[in-house]
């Protein structure tokens, strides 16, 4: 919890009182330390940055934004960027290179320590959103034939500036990794015992390529520390651990709320998003997607005379659009976010295709039936409304059957179309399904109008 | 990595080769277990459990679906379900208690060690959803006054029957919670320091009845393995720990996902889930959402004769209702997402409010200008449609403005209002906010068409 509120720091800066200022963050969480140099004003940031303990400058400076790094870096000398930079975790390095523009980049490459260098171009070399990408190089390693005694003594060597401490990882000479030992194995063994006697040898780790979110959903399902990252040959390369795998996880679903209502994913929390940026997240969407109405309108438009003629049709259209576009997002959304959880890959495609038509065929006929037994009961005997005659229920309730089966189809489709040609599924599918859905169920509509009611 | 695959498990117990079952599953996880066991005919169940030891029978046992784990309660003696309770831990029975009919956790209660009870009922008197409903109350408790070495010896002796050992507790004599010490500390420190010299004083914990979406949060957002929950003496009275924060994240997000593509949510992923369950997980809603349209219907039909009389103004009927609904939805899923994550509260729905209005203006206002610019190029001059004069364009383009702005303000409210008569607001925003928004955008558009069309 926050022992200083941002008015107290505030009023410490401005009666220039360093050495409180420099106890009084001493106290404080690196979280909490970043979201108050966020809100102060830039001049004062680097010099309070400087105040702080270099781990903890390091651990707050991860915490940052992105605009708040490239600033600050923007005010580092490079000696104090190397300082900097050899406190970090590599995968927060490659995290901070990620976000940093181009002239950034070759700044901390160019500073940081030839070996760190090395250990970061391994890892940018691994695909986007591969567990390679978000792995740590920074773990524990011992060997079968230490002692526990010796174990400790490692430990409490390379300990500090490992990621986790708690799980060590087992390799042999070749740095194949054959088993995996937790300081609880250890504390609760007897200290004359070896490493391998007490390691467990089946392992759950993760491949360099597989998909973050599907390891990370690993370290869940397992409930694990930490997970260790093996390249083709089985050698251990890296790490990722629980508090990474559960910042992946939140934040791919986040971003896969966002784009499923139709918004472009901003960083921060609803209270903390400015009208302007929500205004900017949203009106893009929403025009899109207002334009995009324009096929349905040309449709309805061709068919303008025919409805006028018989306009009873008129009030189903909303019913028939909704549901279409009701079943299609059920569909996309299962499958998005299968996609999304590693569930469902491009290859489930045809498996997903066939299940989602049988359910769709279910709802869809019993749909249709309870629709027209409504028309039958409400429409025409209770309100008496004449021109819901026996062909315009027929009508009515085969477009829809039909058009729930087809929603279902086009739902669960077109995120792994997106998939294939690598576009992202959630940000595809909501301007895409609505506008094709409501397009083709209009011309079921209008078809069988046509034939049945010889319009 | 799972050792042993559903075949070869079949074929072991097929040839009753029970010494090599048991040596197999000792070898596996306990989630991989369960997963063969839910797969497996109920009648080897029972006797498969039973050659399992004791803690991997327990861990196995929570991984399982509360259909399987009712049966096997079921099929247990009092002597066999005493001895599984004595393996869990508390937070994992209490879990259990909520999945189980009366008479089950009649008996749990009744068999299980009085101390446990009396955890159990603690817990489970907490309110739904709160901190203290899903924290544990065994964790490691050390003393200020402790060495180190002293330290290491508590937690050698407790630490099998702790959920985590590597964060422990610091409490006074009363049990107030007054420092926070882990392992790597201690493991790093002089064996001669006492815990109170080592010990973090600046706590992050969370009180009994904080919600637990909000508290697993703080888990994540501080990289914590585990967070003290204190009562509101500020005495200790449990832990929750990252997997269970992890779990409860997960879950609810998926839970929001299902509410909001107007699905029931469902256990399995995806490729686990049978066709009829998905049948029936969104039938359901399906017939609610095509029912609810009969308002919308039951307005066009009464302005029914105006439309043919003015049949352009038809074609624009999807848009209207689209562009509202997708207003709609960007606003309640903001608001869902704040209110399941603990950003947002109940008291916060006035400045939500304001704050919806306001980019609902800005998003209105541009999209109807945008709107009336493309009426007026294409539909008029370009496919030189005469119908769409300049009065259809003001109406059409007012409509617009004003349904978004109408959407995003319906939107919002919605979810608080669910919250405030204790709904889910998730589940409550498909349908309503569907109905509603496609109901007023419809009455505001023929507001406009009979004043300024004079129909």
């Amino acid at each position: 919890m926050r022992t200083i509120t941002l008015e107290e720091l505030k009023e410490l800066i401005e009666s220039k009182r360093y050495g409180a200022i420099k106890r009084a963050l001493s106290e404080e969480y690196p979280v909490d330390i970043a979201e108050m140099l966020e809100e102060l004003p830039f001049e004062w940031v680097v010099p309070i940055f400087r105040l702080l303990p270099k781990e903890l400058g390091a651990d707050t400076f991860i915490e940052m934004g992105s605009d708040l790094q490239e600033r600050l870096i923007g005010g580092f000398s490079d000696k104090e960027l190397r300082l900097l930079l050899n406190e970090m975790y590599v995968d927060d390095t490659v995290d901070l290179i990620e976000e940093m523009p181009a002239n950034v980049v070759k700044r901390i490459l160019a500073t940081a320590h030839p070996e760190m260098r090395k250990d970061i171009n391994e890892i940018l070399a691994y695909p986007k959103d591969s567990a390679g990408s978000v792995m740590t190089t920074e773990y524990i390693a011992l060997r079968s034939f230490m002692t526990v005694v010796e174990a400790f003594e490692k430990i409490r060597r390379v300990g500090t500036n490992s990621e986790t401490m708690y799980t060590c990882y087992v390799t042999n000479k070749k740095k194949k990794l054959i088993g995996v030992i937790t300081v609880k194995d250890l504390l609760l063994a007897d200290p004359e015992k070896t490493v391998g006697d007490l390691m467990e040898t089946n392992i759950i780790c993760a491949h360099t390529d597989e998909n973050k979110e599907e390891v990370s959903n690993r370290i869940r399902e397992y409930g694990l520390l930490a997970l260790p990252v093996v390249d083709k040959d089985g050698l251990l390369v890296g790490i990722v651990t629980v508090d990474d795998a559960f910042d992946i996880i939140s934040q791919e679903s986040e971003e896969d709320f966002s784009k499923m209502a139709a918004t472009a994913p901003t960083d921060l929390p609803y209270t903390k998003t400015s009208i302007f940026a929500l205004f900017k997240a949203r009106f893009p969407w929403l025009l899109l997607l207002t334009l995009s109405a324009t096929f349905t309108g040309a449709i309805i438009s061709s068919f303008e005379e025919k409805l006028a003629a018989c306009a009873v049709l008129i009030g189903f259209i909303p019913m028939l659009m909704n549901s279409g576009g009701n079943s299609g997002s059920q569909a996309s959304v299962a499958v998005i976010r299968g996609l999304s959880l590693g569930d469902l890959e491009l290859k489930d495609a045809f498996k997903v295709l066939f299940k989602e038509i049988a359910v769709g065929a279910m709802c869809g006929l019993l749909l249709g039936l309870c629709n027209a037994l409504k028309m039958l009961l409400l429409d025409r005997l209770i309100l008496g409304n004449v021109e819901v005659n026996l062909w315009v229920i027929l009508v009515v309730s085969l477009t829809l059957a039909l058009t729930v089966m087809m929603a279902k189809a086009v739902g669960c489709l077109l995120p792994f179309g997106a998939k294939l040609i690598r576009l992202d599924p959630a940000v595809m599918a909501a301007p895409v399904i609505s506008t094709l859905v409501d397009a083709l169920s209009l011309l079921i509509y209008f078809g069988f109008a046509v034939n049945f009611l010889n319009l």
